[in-house]
């Protein structure tokens, strides 16, 4: 079976499984860890932000910034396909008390008239001011589009102009960062807080981290302990992630070249299947609606007896994701397998 | 001065003020009050609903609403240009902790297919279930038009389909009852709760009524006293409400005669200056956008030279609203003051 | 009938009537009321503060003072009797989102030792930061005690040691301020933010007062719109507001002489009826627990049949609220039911 | 060193680490992993309940669980010192907005009057209904007691009589129910939803398993990923956690046993060393406050430089823990090193 259906099923390497039965197993919530505090210091500098904080998954990085930056306001300007928008059960609300407007897009990138007018920077008769602005990349319901650093420089500007904070939702930052041939710092730069994964295409088994200013990650401790994200053991899970981040990232240009190759040989059959231009990053996108058949779920069943695992994104399209276990062999059978189902 | 900023400047009648002096003083947050007693019996009979509680505004009805239909879900699902999206100050979600779904809406009427996507019956992994959907009639920001009923129907059928609830921002539902020929109950009836001012053309100096089953009420008024709403001595203003509905309902068609005659008037002279339909009630909006002067504010200075106030109303329009206090001299005057601002 | 159940029963006077029906009509919410103006800044120069915001009931007072500390933190530390605490619905966890953490308290005053080890003042492993502190003047559930200034200034040095707010909950702070021979600004010079009634003994048939510094009062102003406080045509009730603080509070001094002949009267018969001090505002409480009779509800029932209405207040005892309405012939009459029915 | 701060610092087992490495890699947040159901169906069925969820933490477990819960109320009744009250960082008020009434407890048990007392069956004008009643067992702060199956019973009488759910902190429940000579699901019987840990003295790295209803897991799955406790790759996780379950439980009679002696010896030396009662469980409470030297710190690092590693826990106390890597002649060294330090 190919597997493309996210780089979320990337197995831990060996080293990792090495670095983990030797952890430390210090008391992450209370005397502290060497392994979780050697991978927030690596996170940290890689994101060139003060400090950062280990936690369990993206959604939680996102939901504590959140709860961090909700201080200083009451509403959130986001993009309306944004992860935290759609796919992240609506904490934005229920548990941060944030009030989302949200911002049209293209390809990632938010319409930047449209931010302009919806951000708030002091308390008025219309409402509290608002309280972050958030940024993704690379874009995950857009099919994987990495914003340029000129447009995260723009949001940046008018942001910072109104006094306002910026988090990015970089989830898969590193991919981006990669295919911007830069490094995440550089991406970073433009957002007050950051969260990228340890797992998807870097492999750890779990793990992202949350990075920002010293005082910013003082709050952030304190309401990851809240939401239950504190682990008592985490050095584990931590040793992981710190070969990730140590032995992982630059590989990534390997998922992208082959995704770029998938993306070719299936608009070479047909342009229509495909998005118009690349993503640039690790994603591609099966657009079924204007073929014969245009049952995403009845495509997704014949490439899976092709060999080619894949999954429903939206409606009339499907989402493919090259990762670590995806090797060149591999794409040229999925393209094949796409031509033959054409072909039936 | 012709005052045509809101119905909002509506002076209390002569025969409010004597109910107001001859009110009972009984504390309705704890034996309770027999005028507001009596305004609460009549106000769940107007509305057709088991019974109802006085609140102090429109926005607190509708924050109250929320929080009690909070204990089914996570979401709301509401029109875009919804007065509870746009101008209650963020409340749905800082305090009823609800993720607002925003769909697409025209002439107050929202789109039937994007509303039905965007409904969640159950607990799901994307997220809570949604806990109500929200109509408004008449419909504010979009200059007063009336919502069907065959609309209302619509999205009641589409809610109760899916087991969720429809509350009503009815702050000028009278106006649609009487503008569709019908009383406030049968608009009413597609709802599960429903609030409605009596101030604004009814002329009471304050309150609101929110309306509901038996069930539901004894929640908001608990709701109603943790929000600061629970007034000791109400009976006062109650008094000043129950004349509002005992007097003041039909005269409503008057306002609407009039605004129908405002918008032709001004339709006369260039229908680009107004709406291409009339809204049905006693809102018209003078779009200034194709004029000369495209700017609303200045508009609105050189009209209070001719004696006419007004109020913006999003970019490059004016509201214009009738009320008690408009005669149809007034209605006159004001389209001559439009003439003679574009013939200068 | 004597009606002692609370000071809240007190009608308008003749002056407030007229006032009202004068009041200016312009659009709070909106551009402004020249009536509510002119109160908010008397209010605010009584309490010594910069600003001062008009709001519909005490309880919204407390919950908007609650909102607008919030963003400080996730505790408030208050009294286990406050009213805040057991009266105002739980406002302050369901909509402020704080943490109640109780300090036992005397008369209306504070375990100083408890309450000095309760105050967090930064984000720790343990939680976030205490948001505000609360004190209370006169204290209601303790019977109308009046905290000291000493005691006041005490619970401000803690508090401002560990850079934390002080929140005043001075329903009847004029009650507290005529109790302590001095002026209200002198009693709220221990807070930061304070609310007081001008219903109660100050006869105003509703609304009360929120003051602090300018930037809080901006921040309640977008507070009080969210919970629905914000009302169009407030002059009226502004209106008698005003005529309450300009001729009502040297009069308390009246309701404090004749419930401390109550409570000596009562005394007198027996010192075990009644709290071993007098309370030193308008509040007497009756103790029938060691009486033949120890149920409150019987006793009620008995004093209604001598013309004597009262309040159940806990267990075993009946709340007896001096105000305007009540003469020195109805406190003589008070006294000598209860010495019938101990015959009986 | 013999590490007695905790029984979280137990190291996984070999078998653990085994089951880790071949565990099934589905992703849990999607189609579902394997081994994460099969973890979590032997969860439900050892606690008695329909269904289970595994979370990263039992403060996770709880908060989820007061997520679910509070959709019935506003207030959750609770012991003063419950861990949930004290050492979770208030997400009670901040993240579930339920308003903490706190009940006295002796031992971990509440006292039962005012717990009656203290339940809300309804909404009323004194505020929303009690969400939930919490238990907990063993109980952290008062030193591992373990409540008795009685009070449990008792508990769960008072609360289904008004209608109320109870949930259970059951972090240590399995040292309960071994401590009680019973299983895991008689402990259980007695409220409807429970959190217990697969780490402390079970030994797995992290993990805890929430169980309760099929219709509660459905929801709190919801509120799982809301909080970001959803994880992609759990399986490596609930590995090992299932491990624990299968093979650790019965060896926490050895920990029992161990601090049953230690205790003991400590008790022979002086019987205010002590708590009156040995706990139960596999926690021993040094306390230092009628010693020569009477601060736990200074005791602690005495203490540690006889090769015995403590924690302070409240004042005037050390907290000793005993757990699968303490072993008999461990406490043998621990009790002669209490006694040289007294001597010294």
């Amino acid at each position: 079976m190919i597997d493309l259906r996210s780089d979320t099923v990337t197995q831990p390497t060996a080293e990792m499984w090495d670095a983990m039965r030797a952890a430390s197993l210090g008391d992450d919530t209370l005397e502290g860890d060497a392994t979780v505090h050697a991978l927030e210091t690596l996170g940290a500098s890689l994101a060139g932000k003060e400090e950062a904080l280990f936690v369990v998954s993206g959604t939680m990085g996102n939901l504590i910034a959140s709860l961090c930056h909700a201080v200083r306001g009451g509403e959130v300007v986001l993009d309306a396909h944004a992860h935290m928008a759609k796919s992240e059960a609506g904490g934005l609300a229920r548990i941060a008390h944030l009030y989302p407007v949200s911002v049209p897009s293209t390809r990632g990138e938010m319409d930047l008239n449209v931010l302009a007018d919806s951000l708030r920077p002091g308390f008025s008769r219309y409402g509290q001011p608002t309280a972050m602005v958030c940024v993704e990349t690379t874009h995950n319901h857009s099919g994987g589009y990495v914003p340029s650093l000129a447009y995260l420089a723009d949001v940046r500007g008018l942001a910072a102009h109104a006094g306002i904070a910026v988090h990015m939702d970089g989830a898969r930052a590193f991919n981006a960062a990669v295919s911007l041939g830069t490094h995440l710092a550089r991406v970073a730069a433009y957002c007050d807080s950051v969260t990228f994964c340890l797992s998807k295409g870097l492999s750890a088994p779990m793990g992202s981290i949350l990075a920002g200013s010293r005082e910013f990650i003082a709050q952030a401790r304190t309401f990851r302990r809240m939401v239950g994200g504190g682990l008592r053991q985490a050095g584990i899970m931590a040793a992981a992630g710190k070969v990730a981040l140590d032995t992982m990232v630059e590989r990534l240009a390997e998922d992208h070249r082959r995704a770029r190759r998938l993306w070719q040989g299936l608009a070479d059959l047909d342009p229509t299947l495909v998005d118009p231009q690349p993503s640039g990053s690790n994603i591609v996108r099966l657009r079924v609606s204007e073929q014969r058949t245009t049952d995403a779920s009845a495509w997704a069943r014949a490439l899976e007896q092709h060999g080619v695992q894949t999954r429903a994104s939206g409606t009339g399209m499907l989402r493919l994701v090259t990762h670590r276990h995806i090797e060149d062999a591999h794409i040229e059978l999925a393209i094949a397998a796409v031509a033959r189902i054409r072909e039936a």
